[in-house]
């Protein structure tokens, strides 16, 4: 008998493989950061011991949730400013907000939150954009969290960084600090083509080859981005742009994509180019809805984000698999695209692909690393229970997670979060979010 | 000092009054099954003793949700068949099923399932279409909630009636049965005009008027229901022969309209006719969108509904706000459309019009019946809190409801339901549901 730290026993078990593996009554065998074993119960529980047994009978249990777009901080912002045109939106609320009350605690605080709730919604991942990202990194090694986290880069001063050049160095400094770190991974995340000058992105580009680390950017998210783009750059397709800037690689993350044409997918699929789906911010902001069924035909990774709570409002992936399936139904007048099993393989294993970890996680297969959910089935809204996909995507939501592996590690317990005090980082936004309130008027 | 029954004290209320009252600090004072005063805390405290004091300190209290159309004993079929041809679906699966699995046990054992799910979600009132409907209207009895009930009546046997006369009859029945009822409202539900002959509709139809009940039925909720209707019917517009059968007043109330032209929008507001609207129903089944932003522009009124669990796959309203809000921004590229304060109207004061039970529900003014839910707003996704209309329908969702009250009766506490046992429904539903499993071949 071989002794392990964790034997998760006797759940339903959806393993997220190539075969697509579902075990009714499964048991899962982790040590130290990895799991070990996945197997029928008997057969795994043969093999392995251990002191800690989690009886999850009656539980769902599959991998972690793959968050592959958001802004943490900007929990601080949820509900701020909704119902607006874009550009009143950003003007008005957004920007000024982010001027006025940006700071090293403000991010912190905000990703604090943001991985409270993610966690508490099934989410063990995140890639995250935004300001002081050495303090979103602090949040989630804190929350023990994973990420793939980067720096935005614009051409005009931020909170953190003065010119380009500063943004450049302060990605530096989180490429060396986090190196070998077992949670936090970097990239280079220049904000957009239509924010950055061709020389920072050329410097980014460099920066990201140097360490061998995703570039990522928000791409085509309107129909004024890409108009502009085509007509800045002198091109019909912008992916051409992306080409001539040699940027088209299995490192390249583009956030949103909603504008993107055949030529654009082709070129994506081509060089292994990544690109994540947002469909609920891309709704409610009323940017378009991606061809994520084209890009899916075109061969071409798609992962799932929920993107910052200014502009969804929350940070639940379940809701956002269950968006992801139907609007793209009722878009293209066909009840068979995006089914149940293609969307929850966007949320895990191709998420995974997507942010460039599909060694490590994605799947609860021996040799990954243990980020494991269990989903409590013993509720109204889950019963009965006919297929595991079709549940995931169109019954459960964030709320009815129980139990959450990070790394091996149980970061949450039946619904009790152990590894950040709750109602104290509740309290603390709160406090801050009454200064946000005056100061920017909102009665 | 008046003494009441309860005194639900110190909460944020949002009143949905014409005023759009939000009381920040308030106190709703409840005796028998009414709202007698709500107000300031202090203000109503100094008025009204009780010796039930419900502290409402850190919750949101807001009226009891409406869901305006839904198929309550279909969770028996939730997840059975999903991301199928409309027709495969319908024909190979629900019909199939409903024909060797329905029953009056099916009916009662399926809706106490429902209630459990609406109540957990903050749903107080419903609106029902199915067979054996006195089982839907005994189970919600039970339940202690109140609804809108019809046997669905169509030219062909039914598990319950062998013919449309036997249908009618039935319903007379449940007129009869449940007259006086505090809870249970009946009205006459004619499936669709494309299933129902003109005989059946104009008996219907006779019957609703004798009574002074809604007639309500499934209308233009696909393309070729309309194209099909035109056709038979020999009209352009379909509202047109509505009309020509004398169909159209305040007491008519149709689900979907994903098919409405101007024409048909001026007719139903002309008339005072209701809409339902099923946004999440409609994505999964490739349905369309319905055009509600140009309803609303109509001055029609437009409740909102989940329809059934076959094709939603839950009845959680507080999803169905926050899709109603996205969708329609992104098929208008207009993020101003379906703000969150008219999409909270649909699901409350808006959907009490709709069932005409606006003169009871749908608002926490005095004289009305006491339906109210208390959200527990010490969430991290719940936090900070600008706007409570944007938490509602953006942030909020359906297991974040802790406290319901129904005709003054609280039926829910803590998450705890006080009507049913909800481990007992479960594992009743569970048992049915591997029959249903074998019996439809499904692995």
């Amino acid at each position: 008998m071989i002794e392990v730290d964790h034997l998760i026993s006797g759940g339903r078990i959806l393993v997220m493989d190539e075969k697509d593996t579902v075990i009714q009554n499964g048991t899962i065998a982790v040590k130290g950061e990895y799991i070990i074993a996945v197997g029928e119960k008997e057969t795994i529980e043969n093999q392995y011991v251990s002191r800690e047994i989690l009886n999850a009978a009656g539980f769902l249990v599959m991998p972690g949730l793959i968050n592959c777009h958001t802004h943490a901080p900007m929990t601080f912002f949820r509900g701020l400013a909704d119902d607006l045109e874009l550009m009143d939106w950003l003007h008005n609320y957004i920007f000024p907000a982010e001027a006025a009350f940006v700071n090293r605690e403000f991010s912190y605080m905000g990703s604090l939150l943001a991985c409270a709730e993610m966690i508490k919604s099934g989410t063990t991942t995140f890639c995250d954009m935004y300001i002081f990202e050495d303090e979103v990194a602090r949040a989630a090694k804190k929350a023990g969290m994973r990420c793939r986290i980067g720096e935005v880069l614009f051409d005009f001063p931020s909170p953190n960084a003065k010119t380009p050049a500063e943004g450049i160095k302060y990605t530096e400094t989180l490429i060396a600090t986090w190196a070998d770190d077992p949670l936090i991974h970097i990239a280079v995340e220049p904000h957009s083509l239509y924010t950055c000058s061709e020389s920072l992105l050329k410097d980014a580009k460099h920066l990201a080859d140097e360490y061998g680390i995703p570039l990522a950017f928000h791409y085509l998210e309107t129909k004024t981005e890409r108009e502009q783009l085509c007509k800045d750059k002198g091109v019909d397709t912008p992916t051409s742009f992306l080409k001539k800037m040699d940027c088209l690689n299995e490192r390249l993350i583009a956030f949103h994509c909603v504008w993107m044409e055949d030529d654009d997918m082709r070129m994506f699929s081509d060089h292994g180019c990544k690109i994540v789906h947002n469909p609920e911010s891309n709704m409610k902001l009323a940017s378009g809805v991606a061809p994520v069924p084209q890009m899916l035909a075109a061969g071409v990774t798609v992962g799932l984000g929920t993107d910052g709570c200014a502009s969804n409002n929350n940070l639940d992936m379940f809701q956002e698999m269950d968006t992801a399936a139907k609007l793209h139904k009722v878009v293209h007048y066909d009840p068979t695209v995006m089914d149940a099993r293609t969307v929850v393989r966007m949320a895990t294993c191709d998420g995974a692909k997507a942010l460039c970890f599909d060694k490590i996680i994605g799947s609860l297969t021996p040799g990954k690393k243990a980020d494991i959910i269990l989903i409590d089935l013993n509720r109204p809204h889950l019963t009965p229970l006919y297929n595991e996909y079709s549940h995931i995507v169109y019954a459960v939501n964030g709320t009815d997670v129980d139990t959450v592996f990070i790394n091996g590690n149980v970061v949450m317990k039946n619904r009790t979060l152990l590894t950040i005090n709750e109602s104290e980082i509740i309290d603390m936004v709160r406090e801050t979010s009454q200064k946000i309130k005056s100061g920017m008027n909102i009665t």
